[in-house]
């Protein structure tokens, strides 16, 4: 895969992710960069603005990494751990609101997020970049049908909390102690109607506009940090 | 002002806002957009795809339209509305942040945003793109310089509560009862010193990882919805 930018850069190197090879433009400059490229001793190549320039369609800051592929982890780890907060993702496709929701759950301390194989953003360069090196601390899991896995979920004591505007509760009412999986609702279409059925609760956001449409990763971020509100009160 | 692509040209075109000029590339084709054409009587300007070509800086999709600039609001008149809740954005620069800001603004039933004149996003297409429609309900006011900006509203009985990490609140131990303004940072630099001096309050919205930077309107939205979450329970 690869991932570029500074800020990325930096994070992937001081991670000890893989690295394969870094491609520079010869006018790149950046003193962290090339401290931490030092200590890693990996494969760099130069290339002039022409060279460089077939990598004119991402925002590369003359500096692009070749890297391994992100690793998802695996649900029932995701499970094992007793992990206290999880985000379902349901049906997400738009790479820079996965980067945000990924930045919200690494500050908030979530403990991973789960996304369906099909149908959805997946962990790509674009979300790399915007989660701003967020991503290398937050363990995601990829699953193949979200209806199972909400079922799984239950088994193991966790409470799912769903986002819509009909037949739901004020967000704040709801109790969010115990094991919890908030699910968001795609950017078109919101929850998915199985994913919906097979909520414990509902929760509502108030809004009092005429319009009244959130951004999925600002919707997550409200319901993300009410839930940290609710246990630093405890 | 221009804007472009067939989603925009559609809520543009439903919205009724003032159009002067539609432009199509000769080969343009889409149904929707030709009915909502119709119902408006609108001149239109067909172009060879090499007249065209002068667009191809944007993502047009083979539609550009000539809409009436938005139309910003006077500060003086956000102020004497007696407004309780104004978000002020410290030089924010990514139009994407900017539409998703505004789009909490109108479900949160924010009473205007005010932005800086220079060295700040103002708004253009990518903001009418990502707003959503909602900009169509919410006031901004651009203002020469947020320092004079920041002492009027403390003269007119506005607290200032300004977003940090340090030297802050916890942002939930803010009171947020009264006329207060939000400020929120830029994106790579948070408030600036001139503006963070003039805060009554700092808050912090509290982080757990090791990243800890949150985008800036996931950020807004948590401190948003907090001042609602405070006022619903009074």
């Amino acid at each position: 895969m690869i991932v570029y930018g500074k800020n990325v850069a930096k994070e992937v190197l001081k991670s000890g992710k893989n690295v394969e090879k870094i491609i520079l433009k010869d006018s790149f400059d950046d003193k962290e960069v090339f401290s931490l490229m030092k200590n890693r001793n990996l494969p760099v190549e130069k290339l002039t603005k022409k060279e460089f320039s077939k990598f004119d369609k991402y925002p590369h800051q003359g500096i692009i990494l070749y890297v391994e592929d992100f690793k998802y982890t695996d649900l029932l780890s995701l499970i094992e751990n007793e992990s206290s907060l999880l985000i379902i993702l349901d049906h997400l496709e738009d790479p820079h609101n996965l980067g945000a929701i990924i930045r919200t759950c690494e500050a908030a301390g979530v403990d991973g997020i789960i996304i369906p194989k099909d149908r959805s953003v997946e962990v790509n360069s674009t979300v790399m970049k915007t989660s701003a090196g967020a991503i290398e601390n937050v363990r995601i899991a990829q699953v193949v049908n979200l209806g199972q896995t909400i079922k799984k979920l239950k088994e193991n004591g966790y409470w799912i909390v769903g986002t819509d505007m009909e037949n739901s509760t004020d967000y704040c009412k709801i109790d969010y102690s115990g094991k919890i999986a908030l699910v968001i609702g795609s950017e078109g279409f919101g929850m998915s109607s199985l994913v919906k059925k097979n909520c414990d609760f509902i929760a509502r956001i108030p809004m009092y506009g005429k319009i009244n449409s959130l951004n999925a990763s600002v919707a997550a971020g409200i319901m993300i940090y009410e839930v940290v509100r609710q246990r630093n009160n405890k």
